[in-house]
């Protein structure tokens, strides 16, 4: 039998495929064609079965799934530690909205998603749910650099450079998303931004949108406790009831934060199928609070992780929210088996493609789906031992050990060098903005 | 007037000397001479008044004194992962005890001990108090790599390898300690090892001992409500009463974790001028839970932060720890402007110091104070754009920024290179330990 002539082999020391739960592959290899996974197969096999253009043997690497940001701001990363240890409110009205009302416009927009689009990379993010001005610009920038994204067309109740009014708002995204028809990389989310900046008349509109249109829903809910008593008393009800009343829970929602939940509103929530958009460190930060996410996984909701906006974390770095996750699960339960390492990991992944609707295409190592394939390399002291890499990659490992990273079968990061963006000009437009905001 | 003759001229783009508090010099030099700070000055004068035998100049660096890890198990480095997702009890008594019978010797110590110390100098960490079997060989360590250690002389109520009984520990101990009358990087700490593991009659002895050799006391207290339960069932009493009535309250006490404590041990604590080591990732990791730190700061107690043993962290990464704490304390607390960056950095060096009795010696970056130095670099992507470098230290940096290290002036870290242990030499002990440990 001749060998089948193929794109890519990538062999590794382990192969963690998230897909079955627990299971590690130890030397073996993946077989990549045409941005499709084909196999997954021992190394010898695999050298006798195909014949790969590109050859890659990771000796001291485990192999996962792209990790998937649910929820972020991508350019805002050009804010990135502006405005410290202040509390949300603060933090938004004197110091983002202000910044944004000044600088933000499409080449903040472009730059900002480049810088972010570089991190994400580099920590092997492959995937990102986005939600900010401008997503014509980020579309444009993930394309180009080859990344994976839902794209938010965003909605709020006042103007900015973007646009003038909600419906503005709308039309643009609308627009947006009919320049993009079956895009290999990109999908679209309806984000209206919040309750509390978001009029019933407007989420109603996006409500009839998402079902004609059948589209994802990517809101923050239920972030502060703020927030709660604001809508107690502009409309007599607590956001989530107000998102129900309106028709906007379902399986379509993917609501951001979700830290203040009570239980009636996590069976609600659990039975109209809705995702969480779990961000940790965000949380913390704002002093937002911490979400009840082992009930939350306990009912069997969707739980996936982001990263938030680099201006309230300041690391684009799902490494450090799987580790967030899993240590803030157990000590917050008083559990120490609350949320295990192996679980930590299908949040960063699987998960996060279920919540876009993409869990036939990534989230996991599995034959026929997209190549979205990070190798995590070992050889380092501060690895060592290791007893179980699971382990390791969640509570040991830092983003600083991502060596390579394919999405869609396409080389992004070649041994820790970005192949589609230049590091040089990220720099001095990083540097540019800085002076402007500063100004 | 003819320049001075010194030993080394560091220049960096910033300065954090941590004292005085929120001081950042911008374009300065530290003149160091004979393993002591002389001057901290900016460039231009440093380069005309010194004439240095090394000259670095790190354009895109900050430099900051040394980070102290104020409680940690440095031997255990070699058990990292061995056992996750379990709670206190149970990964000590079914894992982590069982593993130390079987495996822990003189040799065991100090290869791990080495492997701890490559961890942390790599990590800018340039002091450890430290409390494990066989001390004399992580003191062995320690002076031939050139770390700054508090070395804990260890005492518990059982049999291991090392000693037989309270008093063979404390003979071994105190032995060790006459060892290194004066030595420039060691200091010694008494270090029962918890109260349930500790009787009265052997807490006595080490509060006599303390007294009569002014040395402090490092402890693990309050770690979990189990052992306040425990100490109730047995004793009648609280831990931290007991520790009192023993008279083991007191400014030489370091007590490691301190997670639950009502308001009047807080304030009682507090009176007696104890210093607390807080290990978030640990506390939280074994779901002991969240130490009431912003209160204990708030009150006045001194709080250092430690990274624990790397069987239960799984880093020993005081990046990690100022992080978590300052993220903790707003998530905990409920305000967002609780314990901001440049606290979380004084945690992780002055208030280490003060704990172990070396303020006078490191800690802060002050003419007079030993050249414990570390550079972290800020050229990455990641760290850019940096409207603040303190905020970037705690919030955006990693290990993995840290490029050069000093110790009493000695260069340890040299552009990420280890200058006193060979990295191939201590990969191949974990990996020999790590067969012995899973055979």
């Amino acid at each position: 039998m001749h060998p089948t002539v193929i794109d890519t082999l990538i062999e590794a020391r382990w192969i963690i495929p998230v897909e079955p739960s627990s299971s590690i592959l130890t030397e073996h290899a993946i077989a990549v064609h045409q941005g499709v996974i084909q196999a997954i197969l021992p190394i010898p096999e695999a050298r006798s079965r195909y014949q790969p253009a590109h050859h890659v043997a990771l000796k001291q690497h485990a192999l996962i799934p792209g990790l998937i940001n649910l929820h972020t701001h991508a350019a805002m990363t050009l804010m990135r530690g502006l405005a410290d240890d202040l509390p949300l409110m603060t933090w938004l009205k004197q110091h983002i909205w202000p910044a944004e009302a000044r600088f933000v416009d499409a080449r903040f927009v472009r730059e900002g998603t480049q810088l972010a689009c570089a991190e994400m990379l580099k920590g092997g993010i492959t995937c990102f749910n986005d939600m900010y001005f401008f997503p014509a610009a980020a579309a444009e920038v993930v394309t180009a650099c080859g990344l994976r994204a839902g794209i938010g067309l965003v909605v709020i109740d006042f103007l900015s450079a973007y646009a003038s009014d909600a419906d503005d708002y709308l039309a643009k995204g609308l627009a947006l998303r009919d320049q993009y028809p079956r895009h290999p990389l990109l999908t679209f989310c309806l984000a209206p931004h919040a309750p509390y900046s978001v009029s019933d008349k407007t989420l109603s509109k996006v409500m009839t949108l998402a079902e004609q249109l059948e589209l994802p829903v990517h809101i923050h809910v239920h972030e502060t406790q703020a927030e709660i008593e604001e809508s107690l008393t502009t409309h007599g009800i607590r956001p989530l009831m107000r998102l129900q009343r309106l028709g906007l829970l379902g399986p379509n929602l993917i609501a951001a934060h979700m830290v203040h939940l009570n239980e009636d509103e996590i069976s609600l929530f659990n039975q109209y199928g809705g995702h969480v958009a779990h961000c940790p460190t965000s949380n913390l930060k704002l002093a937002s609070g911490i979400a009840p996410i082992t009930t939350l996984l306990q009912q069997g909701v969707n739980v996936g992780l982001g990263t938030d906006g680099a201006a309230s974390n300041n690391r684009l770095d799902m490494f450090e929210e799987m580790r967030l996750c899993a240590l803030l699960a157990k000590g917050f339960s008083g559990q120490a088996d609350a949320l295990p390492a192996w679980q930590a990991l299908r949040l960063a992944t699987l998960n996060g493609a279920k919540a876009l609707g993409l869990e036939q295409i990534t989230g996991s190592l599995v034959a026929g789906k997209a190549a979205d394939i990070v190798a995590v390399e070992f050889s380092e002291l501060e690895l060592s031992p290791c007893y179980d890499p699971v382990s390791h990659l969640v509570y040991t490992a830092g983003r600083e050990q991502v060596t390579h990273v394919w999405i869609n079968g396409q080389l992004l990061l070649d041994n820790k060098e970005l192949v589609t963006l230049k590091e040089s000009e990220l720099l001095s437009h990083a540097a540019y903005w800085q002076k402007r905001l500063t100004s």
